[in-house]
This record gives structure tokens, C-alpha cells and sequence, in this order.
């Protein structure tokens, strides 16, 4: 079976195809045994929000597609379970924001990160980074903090989905507009985010695209004032309520 | 890094011996993909819950303990992610209740099978059942249905950690005696369940084990009296609030 054969009208049609995204990600080696258990994680909260893309976070969704139209140098971060679950939508993502693509990886070993890129070339992604490794996030150990120089090292805005809470609060500490896609909105990587996004990954990555997409002619202070009026702890409350609170 | 290393003083004690278990687990087959996404779900609802056996959890494990201690013959049926996380424990309860041990498996091999039927025995199991595979439940596909005649087959009484919902609900069509550990209080499994314990694996096996020793000199009409007190809903109840209302 592969994702095409999953028709778009069966009613688990969503949590199919992210079934069969993750167990093609283990075998060609993109997903590792953390992701496996980040995704089962994952799972489980969606379950409680009902599995669908709440107000709070398409609106969170809105924001962080404004971030990135308006950043200098956006990057968007991609790991094993992203590479797997979203490549075709992650590359969709950067080329209706001009953001760039960067593999960054909780356990990071050449190997990965190079079938990653390349999976991700696959899907249509014309430059990937993470393979220099030439600059450093403070206040990370060695092989966690490394990033490429001209990549997340010079970013201003940055989308990391599904990020550890280290670096996502290091990230944040080096000034950087951090965007975080998490379905956990109580995780360290959400309240360390500008702009958490709690929500589903397959759901998130193709709704901040389309709000780029609706929002490509808007001017400057459109977008300022779309950032400008975002909530992050508003956010977090209402998902939290969402998963409470059924 | 193995399971005796870790110091129990250790604030992230429970969570880091689980993780160390899993991954052993993977590194001998015994744990499949599937398994390691259900870890990853479980760690999450294990969060929501507080990662403490709640009061109701503990009267649901004292109530297993008096089933297992009633049965005319008790099972412990035994998964991927039971051998890996609870193999010692899980022996320890079989001795405490004269309960047999049977290895049943959502995704079927005998070489799986066989890996954790020797996984248990160097933990001190003796006879464990699942590789004759001569019985069937009704209204299970063919691979899932199997079970052997003489151990889940011939039960009256089954403990079944982690069930998928399919088999749970057959075997509850059975008229077995189901007691379920499963810490999501809305899963199918948990809703079928004779006795439903929403707890971790890990602090929930030993914690039947405690009560079965503790009640080990019991009269009949003590068992009777605790059985027949449990309420079902009301402890499914009690595990939704603490996790929706923390």
C-alpha cells in the first residue's frame, strides 16, 4: 500500500496514511526507535484534541506563515519523523515562504541525515542543509548543537516540529523567532516556542502553507499586525482546555 | 547502562529503567514498531495521569489480585512490551496466583514468540504457553485468534496488559474474566474490561503482585466480597477526571 492508494474519503483515512508515512520512514532508515515512541506520543494527544486542527491552532498556524514571510532567513527544521511523515508538504512549506531546508537531528549521525536529505530531494527539495555542521547552538552538548552556519546558525525565524525541549529553549535563548509544532502543549519545546502550534504535523505543515500562500501579497503591516496580536500562553490554554476538557 | 545500574534514588528512576527496558527490548526482538508507538501513547496518558498509580488504579490492582486468587485458571497473557518492560515482575505475579503464562501477540510470529517464551524463562518462568496455538477465539482473523486450548482456551480468569480492543472485546464475548492494563480510560480494551487498571505497566504488575501476597491467606468470602464491591465505570470515571482535570 502506499500513500496514493489511501483514498482521501475513508473515514481514518488521515491516521492511515500517517501509519503507513511511519513505518516506510523505519524502513528506509529516516525514523528511529525515539521517533517511533515521539509518534506514539503524539498519538496520543491528538486522540484527546480530537483529532482535528483546533481554532487556536489554525490561528497559531496563521501567525507562524506571517513569521515566515517576513523573516530576513526562515528555516525550517526537519528530523526523521518529519522527513517521513511530511516531506512533499515540507518542501511545499519552504517554497511558499522562501524559507530553507535544514536536517536536524535529536541523535545525529552522517548517515541519517544524509538519507534524509535525500529523501527529502525525492519529494522535491532543490537545497538541503544540515550537513556542514559548521556552527554551534550555546549551552547544548557537542553533537546536539550543531547546525549549519549559514542555516538555523543565521536564521532569524525558525520552524522546528516536533523539537526536543533542550534545544528548543537554547534556540529561544539565542533570540531567535522560534515556531514549534507540538501536540503536547504542555512540553518544554511548547512554552519555550513564539509561536506553539499544537497540532498534528500531516495537519499543520499544509495549513500554514495555505495561509502563506493567502497571505503572499499581503503588505508589511499586515503581517506585523497578525504577529503582533498573536497570544502564545492564549494558545497553550486553549489546547490545554481542548485536552482536558472534552 | 543496564536496569540494576540505575539508582533507584533517582528522580526520573521509573522513566529511565522503562526506557532502558524498551530499547533492550528492540535489541532482542522482543518489542515490534507497533510496540514501541503503544509505548510512546501509554508515556503519554502515564503524563496526564501524573506517572503515580492513582487511588482508583490501586483498588482496581487489589481486585485483580482477588480474581487471580479465585480462578479456577488464571492467565497472564504476555505481549511484546510486557516481556520487555515487566518480564521478572510478571513471573513474580504468576507465582504469587498459580497463574499460567502465555505469550499472545497482536502481529503473530512463531520466532517472536519463541524469543519471548525465552526471554520469561531467564527470568524464572517454568511453563509458558503460546507456542501450541491449537484454540481459537471466535470472531478474530486467523492469525490473531489463535491462543493455546489449554491456557487462554480453557481460562476463566485472564489478565491481558496492553490488549488491542479487537481481541479485548472477543474474549470478553467469551464470558472470560478480563482484567486489563491499559493506560488510556477510553481505549476499547479498557471499556470491555471485567476490571479495568489504568496504571503503568511497570507500577501496576507489582502492585497486583503486593496485594495477591497480601491476601494470600484470604478466605473465599473475602475475595467474593472485594470482587463484587468494583465498579467498572466508576474507576474508568476516576482515570478520565484526573486526566482531563489535574
Amino acid at each position: 500500500m502506499t500513500g496514493s492508494e489511501i483514498s482521501e474519503s475513508h473515514p481514518r483515512y488521515e491516521s492511515l496514511l500517517t501509519r503507513h508515512r511511519i513505518e516506510d520512514g523505519v524502513d528506509r532508515g529516516l525514523t528511529s526507535r525515539q521517533g517511533l515512541i515521539a509518534q506514539g506520543r503524539g498519538e496520543a494527544f491528538d486522540y484527546l484534541l480530537g483529532e482535528a486542527t483546533i481554532p487556536s491552532a489554525d490561528e497559531a498556524e496563521r501567525v507562524a506563515a506571517a513569521h515566515l514571510l517576513r523573516a530576513e532567513h526562515a528555516v525550517l527544521s526537519v528530523n526523521g519523523n518529519v522527513a517521513a511523515l511530511v516531506p512533499g508538504e515540507t518542501v511545499e512549506l519552504a517554497e511558499a515562504t522562501g524559507a530553507d531546508i535544514e536536517v536536524n537531528l535529536f541523535n545525529r549521525t552522517d548517515e541519517r541525515i544524509e538519507r534524509i536529505a535525500s529523501h527529502l530531494r525525492e519529494h522535491g527539495a532543490e537545497n538541503v542543509k544540515g550537513l556542514t555542521a559548521d556552527g554551534r547552538i550555546p549551552g547544548l552538548d557537542q553533537e546536539r548543537a550543531k547546525v549549519d552556519a549559514d542555516g538555523i546558525g543565521a536564521a532569524d525565524v525558525v520552524l522546528v516540529p516536533l523539537e526536543d525541549g533542550d534545544r528548543a529553549e537554547a534556540l529561544g535563548a539565542m533570540g531567535k523567532t522560534e515556531l514549534v509544532i507540538d501536540l503536547n502543549p504542555l512540553s518544554r519545546s511548547a512554552r519555550a516556542a513564539t509561536v506553539p502550534i499544537v497540532d498534528n504535523l500531516i495537519r499543520a505543515v499544509p495549513n500554514v502553507t495555505a495561509h502563506a500562500t493567502e497571505l503572499a501579497d499581503a503588505d508589511r503591516a499586515t503581517l506585523d499586525s497578525i504577529v503582533e496580536s498573536f497570544d502564545a500562553a492564549e494558545a497553550l490554554e486553549a489546547a490545554e482546555r481542548r485536552i482536558r476538557d472534552v
